[in-house]
């Protein structure tokens, strides 16, 4: 199997935790790539950045996607999932979608652990859309400027600590999501020390990704999720453009 | 006042029917002006074609901005609405959004009559956004092939009407939402002969834009609608860029 | 345009601040007038003040409707409102539906600022049977008793500022709504200290109801907005009588 | 126990299917009182009607309060009841409230069974305030013109088994209400000929009374269902005056 | 009327406690008789507790159920209440869902009073499942260890009037429901110096259970209530087995 | 990895089946066993049955799960699903939520297809307990007597054929996960010719569970998933007894 996981940021050193995630997280024989998006902003923390890291995703997924099994749309609210979702052949995962997934089979409520403040109302929304939110116990969040957003987790790891057990204490969770690519690996070394489970969304998108893969369960050619029809277009890159050309079995 | 409609797509010929509708609902004195997408697709029925919308939006708004004082996103489904009302300083308003506004202030449930089977997801997913779902009584949609996006109103008049009495009388529909830039000014047309409350997105959002301008309610300096914090960025336009660089004031 | 605010309760101090904000708001050529309520209490603040507070608007709204445009009820709450509605055959707007509007423009998540503990549950239920309770983030009370309800303003502003920032940092609010005809203007007093947009609902009403008079989008003859079905009645004001007979087009 | 049932429409037809109800439903001991609304409607349909039987049921329960053990609002749909329950200092009672509590005893979704189309709005929104709405498979309804309110059950029998049985078979009603004062006492003759459990208001509420009556639970002091805090009121009836004014032990 | 309370856990002191409150709070005429389970834990915590002790009060029902004209679940979170609701002829109750009934007609906003903090997730699932989520104002609950199960109300009788008054006061509860076998009848002794109404499972329970028994809504012989259609099983105890292949009328 | 899955009935004939389906999912080096449950009913269609699936299903988990990695309840609706969760110390997952999680990672909407119209209450209120019923388009089901347990999918497949084609079309399904042990492997045997993505619950659930075992998330021992408390229990199998004993690590 091969998965791409495509950073809609231009942060190397966050695609770098990533792939390193990734790759600690894979079955034997997957193989992992990641690529970082061209254009757009460090990181995402409001629906403006969201907006332009989804069409940076979308782009990227165009020109990739033929090479691969499974896609892995690589920042914590999943920019531009469900459009890319409709557009391309293989299956599609965010890390929210994915480490929801994780955590509704591990408890009832989760919380969510976050990198800032700005960064909260994106998420609920999030999980929002995915329809969860009777789920979601509290989003707790760093709320100190971030020096470094490759160096997150080192800067913050005895706050972050902190968080997760006010979350379990205070808000009644039974699971806890470590959110944001920043902090993809988090999970896994403070996991002694929390008493409930930890999840991760990169290791949960590889892994549910390599299921959606084995299990086969076949494209939609009708509903909401089919290719979208074809139409005029203009000004878009080559890449897109073949995308929405392509012609597709009839449902 | 000065209102800037922007149509996401890149059809010109349904921004001469929005224009022409923005224009008959504006209060005199209101100067009206529309710009059309340079790229993107002939009209949006998706969530992909969405995303692409969204940018288009967000580009178009970026550049235009400073001469205006409010903007709408002239696509039913409001493509990028959320995140562009973060980044700009003048209000930010969606056909979708102000159609919903007009249609609560007029009854209790509304329904939407819309131009495809394929649009009708996404437009249940910007109402559930809005938070009004439990409101929506229906969508009614055509489901017919669409010769000419900008001669919709022409080509299916009699089967609207159906879908208008069918959604009161099947459905309890206390309004309707005519829905979409394309069937922009049918409300008005076809208003004496259906018995509830007929809501155009078009003229509602120019409507209610001028409301926002004359409230002065005040910008988001904090809150999930202050601008996006200042971060690297690359690869984005001019335009794009000065926005995410502008200089506000603090909290 | 001529618009009438009815105050549903007997403060004549009240109506005062009503009428001078709704002339601050209205556009030029807008006429606006204010009557106050002959029966009923000092202010509203529970379920059973509002059951008299509808009747009494009731019964003004008959008596006066047909020479205006549009009626405001003006009180927080909207004490009859969806009753009126059906009633009359012209756009009856209320303060909370009115000000929710603006607010769902602006922003996602809103708070109510409110001028007591007892109001607020009130208060509550008014944005649920609006179908918006997703979208609150919280009720912030003034909790001292009020010495005069038309100097609320004057007597309580610093706590009423203090409530606002509360709402903003501590509740996630994206956009406030000052609650209340006693505090009306207030909004627009504080704004440029308060680092959201605020919403005032008397000025929301009158400028929400030029533009509902302006689309024209047609009144209800189906649907549960249509006016009640002729049968017996008696022990009723002339007006209410002669509202109810009233014969309208069929659908 | 004595138990007071306020018509709060004019019809004494109606009033003598309410009385007749309730004695056959009350334990041996309980006495029953009914009263009719002297001004008002024949029957309620509309929330402007429904605006108008608060007023002559809030009227109607200050002036019998005192000699009562509970008051019942005999009218589907609860006209005034909450606030009225804040107001006076025994319990209050509602007809759909009580059929909302015998019915989720008895199954999980319910359906209910109404004299008119018009009517339907109203009583789902009686079923939202009530917070469940999540629970209710449908509202099935009459839509011939009803010659007689006293009438109804004669008329229309075979029509009303059939949309019992409809509900059941298509809608997946676990159990059903025969809802609407008109109505009372057609579940008993019913119950045999329908495979599900039929529930009454009016049966239901008077045994809830005595239950609540039994149970003495206590009357509010705090909370939004303590009596109306003290404050100048004007116009109102002796009745409603001196209960605004009776002084109540402090929470 | 006879009236069997299944006490779901092993623990005879807590039986005892629901005799005697069962007892005060029945009409006269009314025998009530409890039994204990035979196997299971001393009280329930937990979703695998609750599970042992459906089971358990499956097995008494079966056995017991023909000799009475009611059951009763005796435990807080009604264990096995909806499946032993489809398999037996008469009606049967919990104490959670008659609280909450009783609770609902009493205000809107309930809040819950739990002995453990362990308990609150299982009680908070309870009032979910019967839809009434959205008029729980919170759950407040003991967090010390309990020396005596039989002996609870003794030993923490402050600390539990101290969260009786914190919901009022903080949470905004209308009503309190002092919730779980072990607290019985502890309503009725602190009720006056407490401010809102106080609601008691098991007197609700036996109260709403006679009502039932009074109103005779019919069995269900369709929907999801009726009997478990008949299939081969195996290894049930002869009281199960029985009740499983029991002849019943078609619907 | 090791995997056990559970029949909490006592058909063999599925158990054959599930046993299949699921080493045909898993991957290679995976074992999978399947136990047949001692005692119950062939199939599980209701809440009662679901009751005594749960017991069965909890003595065999507490018997087998010391030599496993993870335990799957193989039955459509999860009996006992989230109170095994708590007790055991692998991965406990079900069908019901593991299609669920398979569904939501390929669409927004999904319907489920059953066997039986009395199944589906039940089903309903599974996707109601696992928080997304907000995306549950229908149920449709199969309306006529089943033959043989074992055999459904050779009786049937023409008309589950239909009602998958009726679900993409009418009820607006995204994806469809075909439900209910009986039915395991069809999904794979139709995917071709219908047009949106299946789900089967087995083998959803068996590579959903070897995703949880590589994650490693970590134990619960705070929080409502940990162990029970201890506290006196009896008449419980040694296995039950020895689990609800064992010593854990404090949180």
């Amino acid at each position: 199997m091969k998965i791409l996981l495509i950073n809609p940021n231009i942060s190397h050193s966050v695609s770098d935790l990533i792939a390193s995630e990734a790759r600690r997280a894979a079955s034997p024989g997957t193989q992992i790539e990641v690529v970082t998006a061209p254009f757009g902003v460090a990181y995402i923390e409001t629906r403006f950045e969201a907006l332009i890291g989804a069409y940076a995703a979308a782009q990227l997924a165009a020109e990739h996607e033929a090479r691969y099994d499974a896609l892995v749309i690589a920042a914590f609210g999943d920019p531009g999932l469900a459009g890319i979702r409709e557009a391309v052949d293989i299956p599609v995962l965010g890390l929210t979608e994915a480490a929801l997934m994780s955590a509704c089979m591990l408890g009832k409520r989760f919380s969510i652990i976050a990198i800032s403040r700005r960064i909260t109302a994106w998420y609920r929304e999030t999980v929002q859309s995915n329809g969860l939110e009777g789920r979601l116990a509290s989003i707790r969040c760093l709320d100190q400027p971030l020096r470094d957003i490759g160096a997150v987790q080192e800067d913050h790891e005895t706050r972050l600590r902190e968080l997760c057990l006010k979350a379990v204490e205070e808000d009644g969770a039974d699971v806890l999501i470590i959110a944001g690519a920043p902090l993809a690996g988090l999970a896994r070394s403070i996991r002694a020390d929390i008493p409930v489970p930890l999840v991760d969304g990169v290791s949960s998108a590889v892994r549910h990704a390599e299921t959606l893969i084995a299990l086969a369960p076949g494209r939609a050619r009708a509903g909401s999720f089919a290719a979208p029809p074809h139409k005029p277009n203009q000004g878009l890159s080559p890449a897109l453009q073949a995308l929405l050309a392509r012609e597709r079995p009839a449902a």
